[in-house]
């Protein structure tokens, strides 16, 4: 059966699922939207997203949409099929603990992230608009203060949960975003040792590394879309 | 193994677990932290929430943080062993479904009724101020769009996932908040046929009546914390 994800690889939440399908060994043919305003169509709308949103995912005639629980599906359908590696693990309390790690990211890392990236690149590419200091500032401190709570959590561990799982994948494209892309941030990470060594392991993964490089160059280039 | 619940019962996240515990018959000890201020507390960030945020759950010497997580733990851990209630269902897509609509609840559902409870309830409560009608009047229009899409995506089906689910669950803390506790805000539900009966069928479930009925008291009381 073909699965089929619909969206722009350089869009956060659609990198997020490639990178699970990627490290689950799964095929898949990726379908961009005709532009961003069909997002808002009345077709894409009743067969897609109904909130008009990216990624939505298409396993055979099973559809499913919003990153996070398409890749747990995605573990929970096929993980252990085309490979060996294990983004969620089968004892019930790692599973759970990998389950509020990609809740700390959603609630807490994502946030302050995505408004640093939205003033440095969205807004100018999208927009035109100029970033606005004051918020650099204030997102900053914010992900400072995340970051040092992650400092703590990383103490003695290699990954969030010990071992390599779904919980530092989910965390994959918004760092790259403003640590690679967007570099003049990364001191955030490098100045924090249990972080940066944390982030390092992560992006070295070759399917990590190999899939936010390819969603560079929107970002570096005046790709259209 | 005793479940100890860390957390107030009037906190939409603390309320969303204690719901769940009692769908799943698994009795729990409620531990209220000492005060909001504690949560901030290096004892509690260390050995409770590292975010200082609420609810946390010891399932003996197991300890899980954030509400949808803690659920999912629960429902994994829990379902079927004290009673036949199902709160995720065994097959992969029909689970994937659930997650979707819990992201729903999570990115677009949650985030209107949070800015017209804090502007009505919370804001007065804890701070002393008046609400802002700009704000309520742009909530109202954001969460309009909302309860639109949910009308087309509860057609023809009792509940969001077909069958009662963790899906509904979590929609039960701050539906009631804006729609019981404060009430003029119910037509944007009332005047939706489908989502009026939705409610009303989750809202009569007797597990969920009594323990959003339990929670009232602190919002219409002067009840100190």
């Amino acid at each position: 059966m073909t699965i089929r994800l619909i969206g722009y690889a350089f869009s956060g939440p659609v990198l997020r699922v490639i990178i699970c399908l990627k490290e689950l060994g799964l095929p898949y043919e990726l379908e961009p939207p005709a532009s961003y305003q069909s997002l808002k169509d009345e077709d894409y709308i009743a067969n897609k997203h109904p909130f008009g949103k990216m990624p939505v995912l298409f396993d055979g005639g099973f559809r499913i949409t919003e990153s996070r629980p398409i890749c747990r599906y995605l573990v929970s359908k096929y993980q252990g099929k085309h490979n060996d590696t294990i983004l969620i693990p089968n004892d019930v309390h790692n599973a759970g603990l990998v389950d509020q790690f990609i809740s700390y990211e959603l609630s807490y890392y994502d946030p302050p992230i995505s408004k640093l990236f939205y003033q440095e690149k969205v807004a100018k590419r999208f927009l035109n608009e100029d970033p606005d200091p004051e918020i650099i500032k204030q997102a900053r401190e914010e992900l400072a203060k995340v970051l040092d709570v992650y400092e703590k959590l990383l103490e003695g561990k290699e990954y969030l949960n010990g071992e390599y799982s779904l919980a530092d994948l989910v965390h994959c494209p918004s760092t790259y975003y403003v640590y690679g892309i967007v570099t003049t941030h990364s001191g955030l990470w490098d100045s924090r040792p249990n972080v940066k060594n944390w982030w390092n392991r992560v992006y070295n993964r070759d399917v990590i590394k190999k899939s936010l490089e390819e969603s560079k160059s929107f970002w570096e280039n005046n790709e259209n879309i």
